[in-house]
C-alpha cells in the first residue's frame, strides 16, 4: 500500500521568493512586469525556468511553438503525464502573478516531489504555454492551440507583430524554437493555478475557486477608412472623418455588452488613428472588440449583433466599415472529475473555497477540448489585473500550490 | 501715360517646366517631394532658384536666416519693393506643390516683366522663406517670423532638430546663411500665392480664392484618466473605461464646431489608448484638439466651450479630464486694398473666383503684421495636401500666376 503523502505542502517562502525573482525580469518602475511572448525578457524569463527545473531533477523538453515541459518521471513509462503550468508572458505594463503564479506553483510542486521523495505512477509535468496573452502576437493562447490541435502550427510560425517581425522569427531568435513536435500525445489530466482577475474571493475572504466553466470569447478587428485631410482647410461638411465613424463603434460594443445582462462583457481595448498627426482629420481608425459570456447562445447573438449593426451606426456617408473576427472560443465547461479533485482538496487543505465561471480565456480552454482540465483560482488584490498594480498575498499562493499539489497526486496516483 | 499691360500673360507652359524641374530635387517614388528645410536638397533647391533669378536679370540678396530675395528693379529708388513668394521648403514625403508655386509663380512674374520690357514704378520682389513648414525645426515660419520681428533671430538661429543639428549651423553648411540683415525695412505689399490645401475651389469649378482672413488656431492636448482592468472578469457596471469618456470628447469637439457655422473647423486627429491591449480595458487616453475659426471672438468662444464643456461630458463616475492649452494663434484680416486688388484682377482676367479663409497658417499671417498683405489661392486635387499625392493641373497655376502679376502690377505701378 502506497505512503500517504496527505500532510506533505509546499514550501511557501520558497515559492514567493521565486515569484520575486522572476518578477525582476521585465520589472517596471511602478511594480509590475513587461515580458512581452518572444521579447529578449520572455526569453530570460525562460531560461532562469529552465535553469529551476534542472536543478529539481525534471527533464526539460521543448516543442516547435516553444512550448517548454519539465516532467517529473513516473514509475510507469506507459501513462500519460498529468500536466500543470501556465505561461510566462505578460500583458504590456502587466502584472507579476497572471500565468506566472501557475508556472512556478508547478516548479514549486516538481521541486517538493523530489525533496519528499515522492513517487507518482502518472509522469507530472510542468508546461509554461507559449504566447497566452496574444498581446505581442495575436491570436493569444498560441502555444495551447497548436498544442490541442485547435491552430495550425505553420500559420502560427507565421504571425506578425505590429513591426512585422514573425513569430517563427522571434521564437528562433530568443533560441526557443525547440525540436519536439506539438501536442499529438495524451495528457492524463491538466491543472491550471490562476489568479482570479476578479474581486469575489478576495471580497468574500475565501482562498481557493473551483472553476466549473470559463467565458467565451469573441475577438474582432474593425477597420474604418474614410479620407484624410488638413484640419484647417476642409470644412465639417465635407469631412469623412474616420474617428468620428470609430466612436459610435466604441458606444455600440458597450450598448450591446449591457443589453445582455449583468454577465455579458465587451470591450474596445485598442484604438489607433492614422495618419495621427494633431493637425490632420483621421483617414484610418482601427478598433479591436473583445465580447464575453459564459452562455454560447447569448455569446452568438452578441457577436451577431455587433457585426450586423456596426455597419449602420459607423457608416455616416463617406465611411466603409470592415469586420475582420480573429478569434471565436466557444464556453468551456471543465472536465467534473478534475472539477471534483480541486472542490474536495480545498476541502481536505481546509480552505475556503466557492465554484467560479472564468470570465477570461485561459490555456486550460483549449487543452479542456483534449483532456480532462480544469483551472484552480486564487484571490487578487481588488480584483485588478493585465496591470502594475495586480498583487496577491503569499498566504494565497501557498494555498493555489497546495491545491495544485493534492490535485495532481490525486490525478496522478501515488506509486505503491 | 504708361503703356498698358493688361493683356499680358505669364508663359503656363515654362512654369509647369520650372515647377516640374524643382519636384525633381527631393522627388519621392510616388511622385511627392521630400526637401526639408536646411537639408541638402534645400541646398540644391536655391542654387537652382538663384540661377534662374539671375537668368531673370534679378539682383539676389540673403539674409541672415536664410530667407532668399530676387529683385526686379523699380523706376523709383526711393520706392518700397513690392514682395511676392512663398517656401521652397517640403513636409517629410509632402508634395510638388505646396510652397513651390508661390515661389516659382514669383519667379515667372520676374521672367515675363523682363522678357516683355515692364519697368514698374515699386521693385517688385519674389522672396523664398526659410522654414515655412517647421516639419524639420519648429516652430513653423521661423523665416518670415524673424522678417517680421515676431521671433528672435538668435533663438532662430538656435533652434535644433530632432537630431540636435541647429538651425544656424545648417544654415551655414549648406551655405545660405546671408550677410544681410533680417527685415527692418518697409514693404509695400506682400502677396503669396499658393494652393488652396482644400477641397473648395476644385468643387465649385474655380480657379481663384481670394483670401480674405486666415483662421486662427488653438491647440489643447487633453487627458482622461480611468482604471485599466481585465475586459473578461470586470462588470460593465464596475468598470472606469477611459475610452468611453474620450469618445464623449470626440463628439463634443464635432459638435462645438457644428454649432459655430460654416468656418468653424475642429479636429481629434491624435488619440492613444493606454495600455493598448485588446483584452485589458482601457486605462487613459490622450487626444488632441485642433480648432480654429477666422474670428477671434469665435474662436475663443469655442475654446470657451470646449475648456469648460470637456468636463462634464467626459466624467462618467470615475473619470477625470485634464486639458492643456499648447497653441495659440490670432487669426489674420488681411489688407483690405490687397484683398481688393486681388478680387479685381480674377475679375479682370475672366477667372471664376470667390472669396475663401485660409485654414492653415502661412507666412503671409505674418507679414500682415508689418505690412499690406494678402493671398490667391489656386485649386488642389481632391484638396489634398502634405502628402505625395498633392496635385494641381497646369491650368490653375497658370490662372494663379496671371492674378499675382497684375495684383503686384497694382501696387507696383507702371512706371510713365
Amino acid at each position: 500500500m502506497p505512503e500517504s503523502f496527505d500532510h506533505l505542502r509546499v514550501n511557501r517562502d520558497r515559492l514567493w521568493n521565486s515569484l520575486m525573482a522572476m518578477a525582476e525580469i521585465g520589472a517596471t518602475a511602478s511594480g509590475g512586469s513587461h515580458r512581452l511572448a518572444l521579447s529578449d525578457e520572455d526569453g530570460e524569463a525562460r531560461h532562469l525556468l529552465i535553469g529551476w527545473c534542472g536543478e529539481a531533477g525534471a527533464e526539460v523538453a521543448i516543442d516547435h511553438v516553444g512550448n517548454i515541459f519539465a516532467r517529473h518521471p513516473g514509475s510507469d513509462p506507459g501513462l500519460a503525464p498529468v500536466v500543470i503550468g501556465s505561461h510566462l508572458d505578460t500583458q504590456p505594463m502587466g502584472g507579476r502573478f497572471d500565468g506566472v503564479l501557475g508556472v512556478l506553483a508547478a516548479l514549486e510542486i516538481l521541486r517538493t516531489l523530489r525533496e519528499f521523495g515522492v513517487t507518482t505512477r502518472h509522469p507530472i509535468e510542468l508546461v509554461d504555454w507559449t504566447n497566452e496573452e496574444g498581446a505581442r502576437f495575436a491570436p493569444a493562447m498560441i502555444g495551447s492551440g497548436v498544442f490541442a490541435g485547435l491552430q495550425d502550427e505553420a500559420q502560427a510560425l507565421d504571425v506578425r507583430d505590429s513591426e512585422n517581425l514573425c513569430f517563427g522569427g522571434e521564437l528562433k531568435r530568443i533560441g526557443f524554437a525547440g525540436p519536439g513536435p506539438v501536442g499529438g500525445r495524451p495528457i492524463a489530466a491538466y491543472f491550471e493555478l490562476h489568479i482570479e482577475q476578479g474581486p469575489i474571493l478576495e471580497a468574500e475572504g475565501l482562498e481557493i475557486g473551483v472553476v466549473t466553466h470559463a467565458q467565451g470569447v469573441r475577438w474582432f478587428d474593425v477597420t474604418i477608412e474614410g479620407a484624410a485631410g488638413h484640419a484647417g482647410t476642409t470644412p465639417m461638411n465635407r469631412r469623412r472623418d474616420a474617428l468620428l465613424g470609430a466612436v459610435r463603434a466604441v458606444d455600440l460594443v458597450s450598448d450591446v455588452a449591457r443589453a445582455h445582462g449583468p454577465d455579458a462583457v465587451a470591450t474596445v481595448g485598442q484604438l489607433s488613428v492614422r495618419p495621427g498627426s494633431r493637425n490632420v482629420i483621421p483617414g484610418s481608425v482601427t478598433l479591436t472588440i473583445d465580447a464575453r459570456h459564459p452562455d454560447g447562445t447569448v455569446l452568438a447573438r452578441m457577436a451577431d449583433e455587433l457585426a450586423s449593426r456596426i455597419g449602420t451606426v459607423v457608416a455616416s456617408p463617406g465611411l466603409t466599415v470592415r469586420v475582420d473576427e480573429v478569434l471565436s472560443f466557444d464556453p468551456t465547461a471543465f472536465d467534473q472529475s478534475c472539477v471534483a479533485a480541486v472542490r474536495s482538496t480545498a476541502e481536505q487543505c481546509g480552505y475556503g473555497h466557492r465554484d467560479m465561471v472564468s470570465g477570461g480565456g485561459h490555456d486550460a480552454c483549449n487543452i479542456a477540448r483534449i483532456a480532462p482540465a480544469t483551472m484552480i483560482f486564487c484571490p487578487c488584490v481588488d480584483g485588478i489585473s493585465h496591470s502594475e498594480a495586480e498583487d496577491i498575498r503569499p498566504e494565497w499562493a501557498n494555498a493555489g500550490a497546495n491545491v495544485l499539489l493534492h490535485a495532481a497526486l490525486e490525478k496522478a496516483g501515488i506509486a505503491g
